[in-house]
């Protein structure tokens, strides 16, 4: 089912170029700096439960899709929180046929080519996913994760993954990564600091989740310099277990530069509750810089993910919950949003800031004119909607003229979906090494340089930018 | 002078590929459902007059670019209404002399296909046009025209076109439409509902056009409910004469729910014509969001036009009047100005809204994840300066890795310019087929997947989509 | 290290095509309407200094990439204008040889084309610059420069170049024109007119540059009238130099059109220092229309250059001055900002406004449809950070099915950096024949016409749209 060639360019001149250059970085170890894969599979090391319990009902990415055409999600077993509603599918074996008689709608999408890739590469399944043999292939994965081969903990070695790297919120106790590392196991897995729930006045509890920051550091919440300080206390612990980096997933850019007085005022705002949506946004901004002003002391890296409209369709927040496939890009302009923050900041070599996109305008207009000049910007790969071949094509063709190579990060996978992290590193890598070719192709690199760069994307720059 | 293989990829491998599945739906019947041909064609199935009024003078996608070249509108037979300036060509051969002695300004635009399938594939001309063969061609062409093959109903039946949508204002009586349905010829000619005359309060006649609105139906436009019950009694009366959908041009994407006291008090103040600018767009705004209650009642699909500034010319618009080439494509939001309507009939999987854009950015940023999630959304092809190869190839480039390919409609070729309709859907098809060659060559997706992609997209989704 | 088939399409077929389109173009001379090139150094025609002061210290392109990788612009021998920080680099072989070592940096960027062209084409190297042949390579270029056949005018000669203009502020007494004037030679080297020092009330400096010009002119700028008069007679002093065009270069695209109360009123303001920054906005709108209006007086070519952030880092301004790389685009609009402008002198087919853009999102959505449709109107090349292959690409790939390619005119350089002039010019045509011969191959252009096109945006489109 997978083909050697797969997603390299067609014409053969240049596919046998990025043959080449695939080779030499396929077997490379995945460093994955930025994802959300649940700590408790490596804590625990349970085997998963079910075909549709590992791939269908927890990835957002299939079940948009369904949903999309017309497939209530109570069907596909997703619970809703409100008690309403038809009844909740719950036998996985009838979620899985659902997803194979509609997996035609995958076509042409990157979530086809990572099932196929799971199927293949992990279970030796050979054949489409299609109504005909959806309980075949069900019976087959399911008896696979019975075995100790398919425990996380296995896979994870099976991958080849040199290090990855879970999110978490500030709140919380990082217990899975404790268990980890007490356990002796080898696998590299290390925490990144996300404090969205204590730096967004917006984000849903956010005065208590201020109180409960102040209870955990033992710093008074209360005041700006407390919560600096407790933040600052977070960051060291989460520092203690393996974190290297902060992730920050705002709305928009924006950043802000507040004198003193004017931040301490605006944090008792947000902190009385009493902010208007304009004051949370610059409270947002003005955390940016903070979390800055952080990195440069404990060395962690920054990274930053705006852009998208969170929750956007209110019926099935209400029904389901957050992070149910409803949340859309807007447009987002980073040339004056950053100013603030990057005047400040910006001509620092010990710092890393590492620009993420939902706008893929800005690229070429705005991205890469930034960090082809700041000496502590770089960006992030293609994200989320664009991690994909057409996305990743297009985020190389619109940055590498004018950022370079060098001031990019390599890949991330930023998936909770555990099967599909080979798939999407050996997708960017053929993608990558096929853009290489091209230019190799049409005699504006020379193949010994497309080479180190390939490596250089698979493996290098990305240790390096995320210091793993 | 039309090569079989035209618009498919060049590398042989994909081309190859390309043909195998193009030829697969070359044949096929045209589903023509959002257009803006002259019903009064079909009704009297009078011949073309001559090549000039056949071609040029009503096609603005030729006399534009004519007009930017520095020639006069006039001097290509198209009557000022104001009856000043110098005196209009008169005579139709010299109107065609001008037109080929500029014909290469048309190289590399979509233009230039559409005419030449049209030359080879209706005349039998297999010379492109100069101002060398200017006169030869006027005279096969004319000579051709007399005749009885040429007329309306006989080149509908050679197009092989199984149903066509032409565009009526609400104030429409549907004469033609009466007339051919009385006429018992077989060719399948709906109309569809384009209310911009009687909701948007900025367009020109607002305040007669709901007068007439309600003489026609008994109903009192001067109030809210007497207003909505117009329409809703229009959409039923274009239902009889076979209408499937409606369509609405606004400037911009704006939804809106207003409690309905204030729905009440906004159409009062539009009514009276006391409404500002905001409260024109609130009021489009608003409308939009009844028109698909009324859809979910009727079962009227509903397609969404957003993004022109319309007559941005005024100069030509005081002199030639609208529709003169000078709308203006501008940047188009989606993700927060469709949240309203979204908001409330956005999962409702018995309603269809086709989005369309004249502004790239929203395909992959906004579109495809909208319509990747919501299931009353569709994506429209491709649109107007985007019917095009680059336009198309662009579009599934950057919509399928989100939407897939079924939360698409295939294709409309939106024109008033009947002989370039078969040229236009044969583009589509081959550019689908060359996208899909591509897939297959780069083993993302099988062939006989491609071949069953390539079918709906020339042929059932439209139908599906529009209930055709 | 050149190969001769470099930058054109890797598929065979389309490449046979493109060299023979290549082939025909060439050798035509380079026509550079637009650049930065010092009229100093045809006037005195002295030697260049040596490798770094030649290639690295002023090529901004060049610095802010090994800035972005945390190079001190000291240590590449750029001057502090504020006298602090570390000791700068004095030594020209250092700098060179710290460029060599960061040359891997510019991998897939224009910057690395342009710079091996230059070697091998200039200097006859056919090696890639590194830190083991740096001092080597120096020796070399450094012994070439002392000989006469590397003195400015000799290569002005050897490039082939039939005409180049500069661009001088309106206060530059055109002094080095005077000279190359007066010197009998040859070459032609024309100015350009570059009002924004005297237009743009944010320049530093502007009240005494009216201060000046009125000075220069004996007009008075104190007064509307005689401010637009000294702006008249300075024009006329350009076209004296042999200036066919004037440049603009706003941060917006915005244009007004005022009554002449109100622009005499804001001018008075902006004369006084009292000016708002949205006063500033609109007297910088206002004179983009006064500036149309001379043009179509005196038949300057008038082009417009919006949408740069400038000095977007405040430290580095502080410590090095403008233009050091950190420029920084945005969003632009056009659609409704150059309406005022359009409505007024839209129509006039004597007139010729070309436009360019940072924003690549407005090639198909916005300028391509108003340049498609306005006689004034046209399109300058892919410009700054899309001078490039796959900027170019994207250009005519987004305005061509639109505009056509009539609309647009040729290429222009815009470099401050002599010896990439030919590189550049010859990165258009390849990559312009390249796209043409992909029309040729998928048949959507004859080959006869191809080379038609090939020829005109290499050289005939550039002479006629600027009057050279």
């Amino acid at each position: 089912m997978l083909h050697p060639d797969r997603l390299l360019p067609s014409e053969p001149g240049v596919r046998s170029i990025a043959r080449r250059l695939y080779e030499s970085v396929a077997a490379l170890p995945i460093v994955s700096p930025h994802g959300h894969t649940d700590p408790r599979w490596y804590a625990e090391n349970e085997p998963f439960p079910n075909p549709a319990a590992l791939f269908v009902t927890p990835d957002h990415y299939l079940f948009r899709m369904l949903y999309s055409q017309g497939v209530p999600l109570e069907a596909l077993g997703i619970p809703r929180r409100d008690g309403g509603g038809g009844s909740v599918e719950t036998d996985p074996r009838k979620v899985w046929r659902l997803f194979a008689r509609h997996y035609y709608l995958f076509r042409g999408t990157p979530s086809r080519m990572w099932f196929d890739h799971a199927l293949e590469q992990v279970f030796g399944i050979e054949e489409r996913l299609s109504e005909r043999n959806a309980d075949a292939l069900y019976d087959r994965i399911e008896a696979a994760l019975r075995r100790p081969e398919f425990r996380p903990r296995a896979l994870f070695e099976r991958f080849n993954i040199e290090a990855i790297a879970t999110t978490e919120s500030p709140l919380d106790p990082l217990k899975h990564h404790a268990r980890i590392r007490d356990s002796g196991w080898g696998g590299r897995v290390v925490t990144a600091f996300r404090p969205d729930p204590v730096v967004d006045p917006e984000f849903p509890g956010f005065t208590e989740n201020l109180d409960k920051l102040g209870e955990i550091t033992g710093e008074d919440t209360g005041s700006w310099e407390g919560y600096l300080a407790a933040l600052a206390n977070r960051r060291a612990y989460f520092k203690s277990f393996g974190a290297t980096s902060t992730d920050h997933g705002h709305p928009s850019a924006a950043t802000a530069d507040l004198p003193r007085d004017e931040a301490r005022a605006l944090f008792a705002a947000v902190r009385r509750g009493t902010a208007s949506s304009a004051d949370a946004e610059l409270f947002r901004a003005q955390m940016l810089t903070e979390m800055a002003r952080m990195s440069l002391d404990d060395g962690l890296v920054m990274q930053i993910h705006p852009g998208s409209l969170r929750n956007h369709n209110g019926v099935i927040e209400e029904r389901f919950g957050r992070d149910m496939g409803a949340d859309i890009p807007m447009g987002t302009e980073y040339t004056k949003a950053l100013r603030p923050l990057l005047r400040r900041f910006g001509n620092e070599t010990a710092l890393t800031i590492i620009l993420f996109t939902l706008d893929e305008t800005s690229y070429s207009r705005e991205l890469a004119p930034l960090a082809g000049h700041y000496p502590a910007l770089r960006l992030g790969p293609s994200w989320w909607f664009y991690d994909s071949p057409e996305g990743m094509r297009r985020f190389r063709e619109m940055t590498t003229e004018t950022a370079g190579f060098y001031n990019t990060v390599g890949f991330n996978d930023d998936t909770r979906a555990f099967l599909s992290i080979p798939a999407r590193h050996d997708m960017a890598r053929r993608i990558d090494c096929g853009f290489l070719a091209r230019l190799v192709a049409e005699h504006r690199l020379d193949e010994d340089e497309a080479q180190e760069v390939a490596h250089d994307l698979a493996y290098r720059l990305v240790k390096q930018a995320y210091k793993l």
